[in-house]
Order: C-alpha cells, then sequence, then structure tokens
C-alpha cells in the first residue's frame, strides 16, 4: 500500500483489517490508483476510496466479508470497457480489480468445457480454446480487453450471437462470494443440468449487484474447420436491411456475423482505413460463414449473389485471414473513430424484433434531423441489434438534446416491441430508461430479489434500480 | 360442472367463486375427472381436489388469486408427461390443466419469433414452425404429445441439444401468472435483451413452483436444408462411446444428434421392430447431422468411416425420411419397450462430463449386477446424458433395492463432476437427492427465492425441495 495522498473515507481500522486480509500489497489507497479505477468505457468519473487487487477466491470472501459487515460499497472490475457504467464505483467505497485472476483453471477439450478465473481476457479464452481447436464463441467487440468476468456480468454478446447466441448460453457453472462473504456453487460442470433453480442464468446479466464470480465455467464447441468473409457496399440503407432479410429468411442461411455500419460510420472510417470504400457507399454489411471448408465458399458466392440482387455497389471476399482481419479491424475502430465527429458521444445499444429495424433507422434519422443532434448507427443488424452513438459537443445544452434525444428514441424502440439495452447492460448509464420497458411491479420484484440477496446493498450500488 | 362423486376438500363457498370466476363449465370436481388428473409419466399418483381448465391469462390470473387467498395448493399441468412427477398433485388441490390455452398467438418469419399459449403441442409448433421454413430445435422424446408450457417448466432437453441447446436457449419472454395472481412480463421478443435480473430464464426450469407462464415467446432458426441420419451398431459399448468422442473430438463435427443405447436397449426392442438390428449388436449409436444438401451428405459419409473405424458392426444411412422415421421410431420406442424386462421401472436421468461416460456406464452396470437390478442405459450420449432405466417387478423389497441402487448411481455420478438430473427435472421423484448436489446453503437460498414469489407455497408445493 502506497502512501495514501488524498482523503479517503474509509476508516483506518477497517483500513487495517482490508489489509490483514489480502496482504497490504494488494490494496490501494493512494490517489494516483483510485483515478485509474474511477471510469469506465462511458465518460462517466467517480472516485472510490479504496482499490484492491484480490488473488483468490478467499480473499475476494474475506473484502466482501469486512466490506459487508461495514457497510462499504464494492463494485466489482474486469477491464473497465464496459459501456454502460457498470464497473464505475459511483458510491465510492471499494473498486475490487479481479485482473489478478486470470488463470484459466482447466480447459478439459474431451468435456468440451473450461473453467476460469473472472480476471481472464475473453480473447486469451478464445486463443487458448483455439490451441485445443476448440470455440468460445461470444466475441464482444472489446474481446482483446475485457475479461470473461466482466462479459458474464453484462452477458455480453457479440458479433457471433446470430449462430451462436450469448455469453449466457456457455455459462455452465459458477463460484459465487455473494454480498455476506459465503461462497456458493451454481450449475454444474456438464452440458445440461436441472437440478432446482437456475441460479447461474440468473447471476448471468446481474451487473455485479448479486455477487462476485470468482470461478467461471464454459460450454465449448468444436472449432468450425473455416471460415469466409465478405464484405459489400450499399448507396441506400434499405438495400442493406434487404440483403440481411434475403439471406436469412429468404434464402435461410445463418450466417455467424451479419454486421451492420450507416453512412455516418463510414464516412468517420475514410481517413487512414486499409479497406477501400468505393465512392458513394452510404452503407456496408459483413458477414462472417463458417462451417467445413466447401460449403463456407458455396455459402459466400450465394451471399455475394444475394447481395448483388439487392443492387451492392461492390462486394469484396476476405482472400487470407489477414484480409479478414482488415475487414474486422474496420468494424472495430468505428466506435473510436467517430470521435472525429464531436468530442461527446452516448452509446447506445438497443435491440427490435428484425421486422422492425428499418422503421426505427427511419425514425431515429427522422428524430436526429428534428433535434439537430448528429448520430451513427452500426451493429449486429441480423438480429436487430443497434448500437447507436449519439455525438455532440461539450456543453450543457449540447448534452441535454442528446438526452432527450436518447430518451425519444428509446420510447419508440420500446413501443415497437425492441428492448432499451441489447448486450451493454443497464448500469447506471441507462437505469433512469428502464421504467420504459419493464412496469413498476416488475421493477419492484426485481429490487426485491436483490434485497433478499444484499441486504445491505453494498454490491455496486446505484447499477441497474435509480 | 359434473355432479359431485367423491367428497373433495374445497369448501362449498370456494368452489362458487372459482365457478363464477372461470366459468362453471371449465371446474371439475368428479371422480372420474379427477382421476384423470392424478399421476403423471411416474407411477405415482395423487388426488386432486379440484380440476380447472383454464381458456385465457384473466382466468388463470383468477383461479390463482382464490386459491392464494384460501391457500389452496395449485399444481399446473400441461401433458402429464413429466418424468419426475411435476405434474402430480402430490398435496391435492387444484390441478390447473392449461391444454385448452393452446393457440399459436403469433408466427412472425421475419421476426424469426413465435408466441404461444403453454398448452401449445411442441411438436404442432415444430410443425407450424416448418411451414415457414423455420425450425424450433428442442426436440424432447415426448414432443407428440408434451407441451411447450411444460418443456419451458422442465426445462426440456432432447435428441437435439448437442448442436441446438435446450429449451431455456429459445425462451425469449414470458407473460407469468404470479402466486398472488397478479400478472407481470419477463424479457422481450428481441432476439437480445438484458434490462434488469434475467427473470425469464430463471423461470425456465422451475417446475412449476413460482408462477404460471400464459404466454411464451420463442426463438426460431431457419430450417436446415437438409437432414441426414446413420446409424451404427457395435457389440461392445466402448466402440460406441469411442466414436462419438472420435466425431466430436477428433474430427471436430457437431452433429445435430448423438443418440446411444446399450444392449438391454436393444435386447428389449428386437420383437416387433422395423429396423433390422444385427446379430451381437450390444450398443447403437443414432446420429443426425444437418446443414446444406452437399454437406451433409459429405458428414454422413465421414461418420460413416468413423463407425467403421472403430469397427461397427454395421451402418445404414437412411435414404428416405420414411426410413429416417423407423430409426428414430426405434428410439423413441425404448422407454415403453423396457416395460417387457419388469412390471416397474424408475426413469433415471443424470448428465456427467463427457469424459466420464464410459467410467460411470462401468460403474452403473458393475453396482447393477451386485444389487441384482435390471438397468437399460440410452440417451444424448453427445452431450454427457444418460437416461438410466431402473427395472424391478412389483414388490416392496424389490422397489427398496432399486431405490438404493439408484442412490448409489447418483452419489457416483455428483462425486465425478454429474449432475441428478439433466433435463427431466427434480419433482417430487428426485427431491431427496438434491442435497447430494446442492449445499444446504444452496437449497437454503433456493428456498428463499421460493418463498419470495409464493409467501403461502401454494405453487405445485413438494416439489424440488423435499
Amino acid at each position: 500500500m502506497k502512501q495514501q495522498m488524498d482523503k479517503n473515507s474509509i476508516d483506518t481500522r477497517i483500513l487495517e483489517e482490508l489489509c490483514d486480509a489480502v496482504g497490504r500489497e494488494n490494496v490501494f489507497d493512494d490517489i494516483e490508483e483510485r483515478v485509474c479505477y474511477s471510469f469506465d468505457a462511458t465518460k462517466e468519473r467517480s472516485l472510490p476510496d479504496l482499490v484492491i487487487k484480490p488473488h483468490s477466491t478467499e480473499h475476494v470472501s474475506n473484502i466482501v466479508s469486512i466490506a459487508n459487515k461495514n457497510s462499504i460499497p464494492i463494485c466489482p472490475r474486469g477491464a473497465g470497457t464496459g459501456l454502460s457504467g457498470g464497473s464505475v464505483p459511483i458510491r465510492g467505497g471499494i473498486v475490487l480489480d479481479l485482473k489478478n485472476m486470470d488463470r484459466i483453471i482447466e480447459l478439459n477439450a474431451r468435456d468440451l468445457t473450461v473453467t476460469v478465473e473472472p480476471g481472464v481476457v475473453t480473447k486469451d479464452l478464445q486463443n487458448e480454446a483455439a490451441k485445443h481447436k476448440l470455440f468460445y464463441p461470444p466475441d464482444p467487440g472489446s474481446a482483446r480487453f475485457s475479461t470473461i468476468g466482466g462479459n458474464v456480468a453484462e452477458c455480453s454478446g457479440g458479433a457471433t450471437g446470430m449462430k451462436y447466441g450469448v455469453t449466457r448460453d456457455y455459462v455452465l457453472a459458477l463460484e459465487i462470494v455473494l454480498p455476506d462473504g459465503s461462497i456458493i456453487n451454481t450449475g454444474r460442470k456438464t452440458l445440461k443440468s436441472v437440478a432446482g433453480y437456475d441460479l447461474t442464468r440468473f447471476f448471468v446479466g446481474s451487473e455485479g449487484t448479486l455477487g462476485i464470480y470468482t470461478k467461471i465455467t464454459l460450454k465449448l464447441l468444436p472449432m468450425p474447420e473455416k471460415l469466409g468473409t465478405i464484405v459489400s457496399y450499399f448507396d441506400d440503407f434499405h438495400d442493406a436491411l434487404n440483403t440481411s432479410d434475403s439471406i436469412q429468411i429468404k434464402n435461410r442461411i445463418l450466417p455467424r456475423s451479419l454486421e451492420f455500419m450507416d453512412a455516418a460510420c463510414l464516412a468517420s472510417l475514410k481517413e487512414g482505413l486499409k479497406a477501400a470504400i468505393p465512392e458513394g457507399a452510404k452503407s456496408l454489411l459483413l458477414i462472417d460463414v463458417d462451417g467445413n471448408e466447401k460449403n463456407v465458399t458455396n455459402t459466400i458466392a450465394k451471399i455475394e449473389d444475394i447481395c448483388r440482387e439487392n443492387n451492392a455497389l461492390k462486394c469484396e471476399v476476405a482472400k487470407t485471414a489477414e484480409e479478414r482481419e482488415v475487414l474486422w479491424e474496420m468494424i472495430r475502430s468505428v466506435p473510436s473513430s467517430l470521435f472525429k465527429i464531436a468530442t461527446m458521444k452516448f452509446n447506445d445499444d438497443f435491440c427490435v424484433p428484425r421486422s422492425k429495424v428499418k422503421d426505427i433507422l427511419e425514425k431515429v434519422y427522422g428524430l436526429s434531423r428534428a433535434a439537430s443532434v448528429k448520430v451513427a448507427a452500426f451493429g449486429h443488424i441480423g438480429e436487430g441489434h443497434i448500437n447507436l452513438n449519439v455525438m455532440y459537443d461539450d456543453g450543457s445544452d449540447k448534452e441535454h438534446s442528446a438526452h432527450t434525444f436518447v430518451s425519444e428514441v428509446l420510447k419508440e424502440v420500446v413501443s415497437i416491441g425492441g428492448t432499451i439495452t441489447s448486450e451493454h447492460g443497464v448500469g447506471d448509464a441507462k437505469a433512469e430508461y428502464v421504467k420504459l420497458e419493464l412496469t413498476a411491479q416488475e421493477i419492484e420484484l426485481m429490487q426485491k430479489l436483490k434485497k433478499l440477496f444484499d441486504p445491505k446493498g453494498i454490491m455496486n450500488p446505484g447499477k441497474i434500480f435509480v
């Protein structure tokens, strides 16, 4: 523990107890360290009183016990790449940095399971599985940085969701430290299990508000033999959406990924990009298919035909892994390249029934013109998922109109059967919108469940519920 | 309501209130009707006091309200095909027969979703989806009779689980009547959603103990173009298991189904069967693959090679839909044909890590010889799932040794990391074994959750918990 430089509000006696419980070298109360843990990928900031970096389940249990006894908030944190403020300690207290708990405990290729600690980086797990010719499908945009613990907390989705589902679909079992410091196990390391209530899935997506995962067992799949990638550009987003419909509905092809971006995304990308975006392109689809070699080649050819039937300006099939990487890098660089448009950005993430994607995009563009707000839309369009980035320059009036615009969009999303968050979580960034989607009774029921697990309200307070 | 012929314990005033609330024609207290609702596919029996057949969510809400006010047990029932006593009214009270709520409310082919009432028969839903070239993958052995409501209550698995998962993976949203009669909605009709706690998945597999589903929204997939089926016979179950391993692990093929049966199953089938079982066959694998035409043909050929490499006595590829149906009918007829061996049967259903299947089967056969109990094993072996049928003739000493044997097997299952029930549920048939798998604290936590939803304990009492 470094010398304290800025007063935190944790009592010295409690601080000493925490140091005794987990080792002084794992407890940080200096301002430099605390600042590093005061934000996530949203622009929100709130300083924790302490940062603790546990190395074991026992450490976590000890910390949580002490925090619970003294009613100190605990905010668990993976890589801080979340987009809803999930790991921002908005009520102060302790940030629990789980990055040191990063062991892949057991990958069993015959069981098709892997057990990891929460701090394992998603990409590292994907790579480890690949060494055994196995496949961990969930692939959030943040996979190179985000941790499995964070993915489970937010029920991360990602680019492979259409064919392979989301994080929830791969979590078989959890070891969890509950808010009183006790340790439970949920689920089994088997591909099926239904003994008792499904606490495993209940904890997935609970955003750190019910307990802390200390071990996570995931299902793996045999690695598909081959991956094929095609990018298509359109001069009208309607053509892109018709292509998506034709692929899935008319031609019954289930791609691994079906990504969309609109004109604003493409415009922000034009400089400094390796991929050549054709003149007049106002919309893009990036499509991955996987399977055996021959099948992938045939399916990509079929998809190319479908794109051309729907007026694609240009189609390009990746011939090598490097070419594929260039195309995916283009998708991954969208969120940051959008900062060229304005200094501030609100990352909205919603999902509508597939058939309503056109309607909601038209509505969004209409509303944005009326509100003089700049927007860019991209996402896993095959599932009706849209990342709507709302950009504005610093300044309270601009922030206010962006905020009003987001409210209007989400009201519209809910009114057509959509959800206010499809894979980023609620956190505190979207807590005020939950009431658009859930009734007062449904919210109250969730709050009762929260209270049952966490009567003192120490686990990630201020998240999900206003 | 017919004339009452056997005294039930429901007060006349309450009976009248129920008749007023749902219509006299939907309330049955005659003994003939009640007897029909006193059992499920286990041999357990318990007479309800009343049978009510609601036609709407409002009916269900009214009934549950009255039952709650008067502390009368409610046992929801689909088709009664369950194998753990889930729909047996072991504490009497009201059986709620949901078969009249059997509307497919909306199948939206572009959204890839369908919303149904709970009484829709699984096979009818599969067929309706097929008309739109869509696919509802979960396929429990009972699909021709069981209802979607029952499938959701038990989180049914089935033959397609290896590639497509279980019922849980397809439930997007639920309308639920809670034990106080109020109605909530969970989830959204979108392919992704993470707003608040995942009550949808928490309710899946809750065995009718937390509330009653009145509407269920499910995810559909594009129908695979083609289905291929191959059956292989082996003279040693080890060869069958090695084949399963080689298909998935060595050759990274993910079949749609990978079914196993052992020598006792094959022996029970030999008479009156359309499929020709070769001499000396002591084990069978039935394998389905799906995908596009060419791919399926190639994969089936590859699987045939793998079977032969692993000493298959005979392989047979289904050439027509009829030939395929003959093979699957053989699988489906196993549970009933086993009654040839003895008059009584306990259907045990467990799952072990895939790599432990050989060990558990050897243990089961060893224990059964020692206990002089007859056993037959079959199941979705690609996932480590085994249906163990324990057969014995009527008589209390026989029943006692069968019971002791099941306990020993399940202890062994849990000790190697398995689960006491993989897709049949706990019900009351397996409630005594839950403590093998879950700690006292974990059970207590589940009981607290039960109490939060159902403080008076009216919803399917006596299930899951002893």
